[in-house]
């Protein structure tokens, strides 16, 4: 498996792209590169540079939406913090991976060490993604029932596989990228709610570099690290099924599956949100209005947002409660409903406290359904099917414009931002992607 | 559990420390030097050194028995690959881990870039033995057995634990370092027989500063990382004994059940040599006298160490036939025996084919029965219960000083040997532990 995985990834061409698998690479990374900006001005990047900096090496790459330089493995891991603070970026539903983070952090990072073209960019990041996406559907969902965060786990070989790629790795070399990938899964979901959440597509992405450049020198790993007896799949997961891995490669995409958020939370509440927004809108409710807000949902969701009373704004993220009573409170969701401030509102507190969530084994993951009781008596009602951002309801580019602009701002001037998102949708007439990242700096 | 585990951390002091804890301390120390400096000529150390050369920090601490300098976190990486390569470091029976490489490795990199005396220094390397073997402990055999390298996954926590406790961490910080160090197990069994194995202790030292280096800037984790639901013993290993992390803390120690080996082989084969070396020096064998040799041993001996005939010198180490054919023409079985020229040598090749081992259920894997005949008739029997280096019959200081010179010879000069010997058994008199380090560094 590992032989048949490296030999795709050193064969693969950019000109071998199928136009929808390159265009949604192109809003892969768009969605990446504004919520890298955003999470920048954020305690866990402040504290990772201040953590880092007496140890980087030269000042190689950038930090999106900062001024400081540090070298690739470093920045690679910052920049991935950063995206992943808001919980905001881009999710591959079949196995709740983030796909971009570990990918696009550390590509981002070794271009502007390293030449890199526009279009060798954008097919290395679409490999990366099918890399750790094939991965993570491989051993799905017994990996992620476990405890690891997957994102994580096989973010690492996104990562890796994507700098081989850029690197010019031979088959062999390759194999042993993805083996020293394979030897540093990184993260649990224990840590959710914490920075450590943010750390592991930080870490995969530093992790894969390193990975790769040893592989460069020669340093070798086993030959079947992925798929032999004692290899990753066997030691990481109850369940493994290679064909995911191998199966179509180079004629199916799991690029084409990649979903942005709307709102800045797990995706298992957004049907939610959905439903509270869509209620609110038609029905112009106010929170006086409401007595109760009923939910049926599948277990996971408990599972994961389950937190009744968060007490900062993290906590929020993970609180279904929190979520729906700013949905109808503010119709949005976004980092604002989430501050330290937001789920301590007296408002939403009030609100958040009539909102029952039951479990229902018949409801999927994708769905909710929302019954919101008035004072009056009247009872809304609201089934979603699949949610606003989901994959049968993709954001339009627009509304991905929409959501960058406003994670940039106060970190990047308007004109600034208008630059970077043109570049990012112009990724592959750029000479040298590094542009992106440079684009990416508050000027003066 | 890992509130415990850094409560202890944080208040234990060296003054506390027993004097058989403290020997046993400098005891690993002492060893994990030499092998270090050993294996600093390797391919593994030289392509490491390549690849990430471009990428380092300041020239903050040392490579063992090198002149190149990294900083602390590429140096920690780069000499914890060094001390594995050999195979030749530290064993906790009880686990299979190697402690010193992922602790000592980070915490002496540390020492040069953060003033450490030598008692504190020796204190954190009994901490982060005894947090390392504590936690591996808890999962062992489940968690080696289905394949992850024990000594890469939990030696991140006793990088994460030393380095935390030099930094002066708090009870809460500690226990955030300890969180994002089980974000970052290392290593797979099935990478055994290449680089990899020796990547695993190195990435799990970097790992551990890592964690720590962030902790410390308030850069946060979950609060039960090790124990809780979807942490780290739940999601890595099928038992989880915590009672061997949290039962008689500062009373009882691991690091006292630590050992060295003799032999620069598997384990397995020690029984052998000894019995070889014994029989030789008692009765002043030397090859020409020998007509046979026959070994009555376990099973598992002729499975791990069955290859009659080697090729390479690694293969050497597999091959019982050799390593009784050195240890009865040398007197010893160092990494020199084990070379290339060594296995390929005709006086080692005609006396191993005089060697035969047969299975006998009735011996232990620690035990062998040995009979040489000689050409004149007569037939000398020993029996090893238990081999030099075990547990009952450790290495004297006299002999790990032999094995030290013989590591270190072609790298440093004899005088500078000395000096670093000297250094490592008076670690706890030196106002800094940097001396240590500096010492392994070849002048001129």
């Amino acid at each position: 498996m590992t032989h048949i995985l490296a030999k795709y990834l050193v064969d693969a061409r950019y000109e071998d792209l199928p136009a929808n698998v390159r265009k949604e690479g192109v809003r892969t990374l768009m969605n990446w590169v504004g919520v890298a900006v955003g999470g920048s001005r954020e305690d866990p990047v402040k504290r990772s540079i201040a953590a880092l900096r007496p140890f980087s090496g030269p000042p190689q790459a950038s930090l999106l939406g900062r001024t400081e330089r540090f070298d690739i493995m470093n920045a690679a891991f910052i920049n991935g913090v950063s995206s992943h603070i808001f919980d905001y970026d881009d999710t591959h539903l079949k196995t709740i991976i983030h796909p971009a983070g570990p990918v696009a952090s550390a590509i981002l990072a070794f271009s502007e060490y390293h030449p890199v073209s526009g279009k060798d960019f954008l097919n290395a990041l679409v490999l990366g993604v099918e890399t750790e996406c094939r991965i993570g559907n491989a051993v799905y969902p017994n990996h992620y029932d476990v405890g690891w965060h997957i994102t994580g786990t096989c973010g690492v070989f996104g990562s890796a596989a994507a700098i081989g790629k850029l690197l010019g790795l031979s088959e062999q070399r390759m194999v042993w990228a993805l083996g020293l990938a394979a030897s540093q899964p990184v993260g649990l979901r224990e840590s959710f709610g914490s920075m450590n959440k943010s750390f592991n597509p930080g870490r995969a992405a530093t992790n894969g570099i390193f990975a790769a450049l040893l592989a460069a020198q020669d340093y070798t790993s086993s030959d079947g690290m992925i798929e032999a007896k004692r290899g990753w799949a066997n030691t990481i997961s109850t369940k493994q099924d290679y064909r995911e891995i191998t199966e179509g490669l180079g004629q199916r995409y799991e690029s084409l599956l990649n979903t942005y958020k709307p709102f800045a939370c797990g995706i298992v509440i957004h049907p939610a949100i959905d439903a509270a927004i869509q209620l609110r809108n038609q029905y112009h409710l106010t929170p006086d209005m409401i007595a109760r807000v009923d939910l049926r949902v599948h277990p996971l969701v408990i599972e994961l947002t389950g937190k009744k009373t968060p007490q900062i704004g993290l906590e929020g993220k993970f609180s279904i409660y929190h979520s729906v009573a700013v949905a109808l409170i503010d119709g949005a969701a976004g980092e604002k409903q989430y501050s330290d401030q937001a789920v301590r509102d007296p408002r939403t507190v009030a609100l958040r406290e009539k909102v029952t969530a039951t479990i229902d084994p018949a409801i999927q993951p994708q769905q909710v359904d929302m019954t919101i009781t008035l004072k009056d008596g009247r009872k809304l009602h609201k089934f979603i099917e699949h949610a606003i951002g989901s994959q049968e309801v993709p954001m339009t580019d627009q509304q991905l414009e929409t959501k960058f602009e406003g994670l940039t701002d106060g970190i990047l001037s308007q004109a600034a931002t208008r630059v970077l998102m043109d570049r990012c949708w112009q990724v592959e007439s750029l000479p040298s992607a590094a542009a992106i990242a440079q684009a990416a700096v508050p000027q003066g």
